[in-house]
């Protein structure tokens, strides 16, 4: 415990640790761990999906549609049966998009603010105070959404369980200007946590003051295990039927960490009711999204298990990659008590809780010796940790090689930050 | 001449008329002109692109960037120097969107609602009135945009120069609450016309009241040539420079009649401030548009030259079609004083007008013989043509002996209408 060491053990940790620091900065690193990008070897294992519609007669769907030409504002059929099975609702439930979910999520807020919702026909763009609960620490393109539409964004903690529901349910039946509630409710980034059968049954039966409040279920990493042992979610929209809140829930995905990023396919899921309201709206948004793209990927990837194939593959490239950092927390700062973190079944990140008021200084230093990472602050709204302490780590994309020296660095960093606050304090 | 005949001259016409009506209802048709599609023909012309990336190592762009990863908001390089050739303007003015410019139009009316324009910060939604020039006959699609979002339509008469500019000059000087207007100004949907230079000129150089009026240039006709003789249109952003208006344009065109509508690629391009601005606000709205298929266009089109040889493909399988469309019109409708109609060199309508108040009533004579077309007023704001008069014909889609077939009733119907209108007149 760094805590509780005497004023000359700290000063002679500093300088041990300040020693290595120097040794690495002297290396010229160019390590980037900052955004959750899938490594090459994990693009390459689609390769075949690029060439999946080799000629003319194969880009017509099962109703024999011409993919190739306009029509269809929703979704081909295949794709919409593809993406129901994933997210365990019906096709009718289901609107495919583009290739980026987060431009769904903007476009069903950005609709929002125009019209409002169904049902609740005053635009929030015409209402004084439009607020969203963010869990945090959280994803922070979700934040930068509400920040660019002017949404008023109220932290809320979350735990390994999910989002502290008292504070939430307490929240939304008193605030009317709380529209609405970012989740990544499965492998959340960056904690890796998955929501708890309590905590999704709870939200479901949310009594919100707001008639137009909305759950932004962004279930990102719905099929995105690393290990054997995964996390079960239960079904948001399921579990709002039977409070008669199926309204209330907007599910989301894409298919980005399972083929592409760049170029995969989006998808939501909601009531009936929701759907056919966003489908209005939509007629005068757009033609229809890329059909030929969401045939390439039902031919490419046929199914739910063909898809979990897929993810076993991208489990295999990317888990050694946590384990890595796994076993730098756990061997570097296990037991010093100046780090927790949560050891994640699934997702993309694992999540640092360095000491208190010390992650700026950790990633600048870091950033000093040539090791980009996400911005302290990103993870939370506006770019504010109220403790200073959240970092978050990607490791898929690096090199394991740069991986190694990335997370040494990233320790050592951790410690002399929490031994010179420690000094400070003597 | 019609309109000179006696009534029992125009009783005679008309029982023949019915006659061969009736013939032609007995056949059981089911053909459609409703929608400016390209036929398969045009579809299979481009059967390569599908799998021109072929490869893992096909996907990087000129700058080494792997399009398959996120990255990048507002094209890859090559693919703004193809749409910023096309468009004859910098690639620094170019952003590539995803697969449908009506998207990217509707996006941008979408953000003047949510946060006003570059330099006007007053959003559109918050203002009393907001008010789109609609020079007409024009597209339903914009007319669907502004009227879903609750925007003021104005018509202003479409002729063969272009809007009437007389009208526009006085409109926008006078009225604040006008803050965009649209325009096809090339192979104009429905018309066919291009807009002429002193016309180009004129709106260059506009004094709008509404400091954020911002013309919308949809180029989706710009190398939509049908014959040798092919329509010049002045560029209006380079133009607009030389009176300090560049920021009054935004310009929009697509690959969708190129390559394929359900698949291409959009572009649009505006003065370097506007483009920093959209670009600004695009980052909180998506992680960035599929790179894969733009890398599939460049690879595949190569450049502006490529582009134009793919479009003389085109032409060669659309335009017998549109001269069935216009030998019936010639030979069936020439002289007799109840029609005309625009001969384009270019794009993908013909526009007919009847006599005043007899549209909606050949629509819905060939409708009940089963051949649907564009609904009688679609090519106005509201979905109302003040005289009754303008049918768009879209010759593309159909097989040539259904176009035929479909013209031969056209026209028959547009003599029964027009002579039915005479004799209750009598």
């Amino acid at each position: 415990m760094i805590k509780s060491m005497s004023k000359a053990e700290l000063s002679e940790l500093r300088e041990s640790l300040s020693r290595q620091y120097d040794s690495y900065k002297l290396k010229g690193l160019k390590l980037d761990m900052s955004r959750g990008k899938p490594c090459k070897e994990q693009l390459d294992i689609s390769e075949d999906l690029l060439t999946v519609l080799k000629s003319n007669d194969d880009c017509f769907d099962s109703t024999g549609m011409d993919c190739r030409n306009y029509g269809i504002l929703d979704g081909i059929p295949e794709a919409k049966k593809l993406f129901a099975d994933l997210m365990e609702v019906s096709p009718e439930e289901v609107i495919i998009g583009g290739n980026s979910s987060l431009n769904m999520m903007y476009d069903t807020i950005a609709r929002a603010m125009i019209f409002g919702v169904d049902g609740v026909s005053e635009p929030w763009g015409k209402q004084e105070k439009i607020s969203f609960i963010c869990p945090v620490p959280g994803y922070d393109r979700h934040f930068s959404i509400c920040e660019s539409l002017g949404i008023n964004m109220i932290n809320v903690p979350l735990s390994s369980e999910g989002p502290d529901m008292d504070m939430i349910e307490k929240l939304v039946s008193e605030d009317g200007s709380i529209k609405g509630m970012w989740s990544i409710p499965k492998y959340s980034n960056p904690t890796g946590i998955t929501y708890s059968d309590e905590v999704v049954r709870r939200l479901a039966a949310l009594k919100p003051k707001a008639k137009d409040f909305r759950i932004f279920w962004d279930n990102a990493y719905i099929v995105h295990d690393l290990r054997e042992e995964s996390d079960k979610l239960l079904n948001l929209l399921e579990e709002a039927k039977k409070y008669g809140n199926e309204d209330m829930v907007y599910v989301f995905m894409s298919t980005s960490k399972v083929s592409f990023p760049g170029a995969g396919v989006a998808a939501m899921a909601a009531s009936t009711k929701n759907v056919d309201y966003i489908k209005k709206k939509m007629f005068s948004q757009t033609i229809g999204p890329d059909k030929l793209n969401q045939l390439r990927h039902v031919r490419y990837y046929k199914n739910v298990d063909g898809v979990r194939e897929y993810m076993k593959k991208h489990a295999a490239i990317i888990k050694p990659r946590f384990d890595v950092v796994l076993e730098f927390l756990s061997k570097e700062l296990g037991g010093l008590g100046i780090a927790d973190w949560f050891e994640p079944n699934g997702g993309y990140f694992v999540s640092v809780n360095v000491e208190n008021g010390c992650a700026k200084k950790v990633v600048s230093l870091l950033k000093e010796a040539g090791v980009t990472m996400t911005g302290a602050g990103a993870t939370f709204p506006y770019g504010k940790d109220p403790d200073d302490r959240n970092i978050r780590i990607a490791p898929t994309y690096p090199p394991i090689e740069e991986l190694r020296i990335a997370m040494e660095l990233f320790c050592i960093c951790a410690k002399l930050a929490a031994v010179e606050k420690y000094l400070e304090l003597k």
